[in-house]
């Protein structure tokens, strides 16, 4: 049992303060989730594997009464398994399997093209003995120069932020991913958007972004956790005229995201797709 | 409750008997989850008001004793309601918000790029009194001519194939989205993927996807209800040399799909980008 109630978090930060991984993120809404307080080791990404006594090169990393966990997914499984009388972060095996397609989703369409948007910021925004790994590291996964992956990031970042829909139209109908409240799945997701966060120098989102509400949501929780100082404007984002729309304005006006509650409901649609091909 | 433990269920099907709608397909096996025969009314696109008594112009439908409940998602609703000691198809609210999630995306990534690659197949599938109406009301969703829309899939095929990598992680852990057992997850996104195979007339899928295993135990349940002779075969795509892998041959060998257990887990990636720059 954490002593004090208290767990012990290595922590990968910015020069700021503000963490940067989505991992490290979500870690710390899961830890506050089930009510521990958190005892912030920091640092950044050098000697991650000195500071913690040989333990991990990656983080992040817990210590519960001596006893260390790797691993943002072991971290959680641990804290549910461990500690099943407090909420839980996974509440049915099904929550898990469903959030591993998320998570993946989430990374291949904005966590990683966000990082292509914002690769030299985050090198910028790095503690000073972190500037020289972070660019070497980062270059090679990239495979070119931070500053050249970076540049035209103005006419990738409304194509990114449009291919958030299915998330825009789950939280329409759910106030959270967790349903009725929050869980390890609302944290997972807002780890990448806090990432973004901590390094997006110009907004990656519109200021009218449907998802803002959510996400201002879950920065409120636990006293603010999502609220550091460090963290950047996420919204503010405008595209040119020959850009795609950020989000769609009008939201399940009709097509498979419409219930069907009888002829009254579809009538419309029926009418407009009825006339046959009105586009050529 | 059901009379004789039967639900009448109104179908969708084509000229093979096969049910060509994804939300009908969920529907059948969110009924079987539920341990009930069904009562199935044959039909195609045309009359369905006419057919269900001025009830509704889109399909599925359930009579369950003489009560009406229409669209997929209520339909599911109140199965878990009316039904709550038989096995739920939505066991937390968090699945019901995932889902929607991994619904829109799957429609987004999957199910309409399939759509725009078999749309003619479809019309030329679907009974005989529907074809001027397939063809009246697809060409007016798609924009243009079936024939056009459908032509270059070789093209599009092997690309939307690598988009369903998220599902090929997840199912990578878990035997099913539901978790130890199927559940709605699992039937909604397998709804497309019947879909595509009632229609299908090249395959949609490579003979060694990953997704096959799961697709084909799907298929087996409840006596093999999605094994109906009407479907065409999936699998057999064989991509070009300048085309992409349909999915990716080494899955999860490093970065953030695999967990770290400590240094001996990440040592090899460490050293890989701590070299630098590789490519330019």
């Amino acid at each position: 049992m954490a002593r004090n109630n208290t767990i012990t978090l290595y922590d990968l930060q910015l020069s700021t303060g503000a963490t940067i991984s989505p991992f490290v993120w979500a870690t710390k809404y899961a830890l506050k989730h089930k009510g521990f307080d958190i005892d912030v080791v920091p640092g950044g990404f050098t000697g991650v594997l000195e500071r913690t006594g040989g333990q991990t090169e990656r983080l992040p990393a817990i210590v519960d009464d001596g006893e260390w966990v790797l691993d943002s997914w072991t971290i959680v499984e641990y804290l549910d398994q461990k500690y099943p009388d407090r909420p839980a972060l996974i509440p049915h095996p099904s929550v898990a399997a469903q959030l591993r397609v998320l998570d993946a989703w989430f990374w291949r369409v904005a966590t990683s093209p966000w990082m292509r948007c914002y690769c030299a910021d985050y090198r910028d925004l790095s503690l000073p003995q972190d500037h020289e790994y972070v660019t070497r590291t980062r270059e090679a996964i990239i495979g070119m120069k931070l500053e050249d992956r970076q540049a035209g990031r103005e006419d990738r970042l409304p194509g990114i932020s449009a291919e958030l829909e299915p998330l825009r139209l789950a939280l329409r109908e759910f106030p959270w991913l967790g349903g009725e409240t929050p869980n390890y799945a609302d944290y997972r997701i807002l780890g990448s958007v806090l990432f973004t966060a901590s390094v997006c120098r110009i907004p990656a989102l519109a200021e009218d972004d449907p998802l803002r509400d959510w996400i201002e949501r879950c920065r409120d929780l636990y006293d603010g956790l999502g609220r550091h100082p460090g963290l950047n404007q996420l919204y503010g984002l405008q595209p040119r005229e020959d850009q795609p729309e950020p989000f769609q304005k009008v939201q399940g006006a009709g097509g498979i995201h419409k219930r069907n509650s009888g002829p009254q409901s579809t009538r419309s649609e029926s009418e407009t797709i009825g006339k046959g091909l009105t586009k050529s």
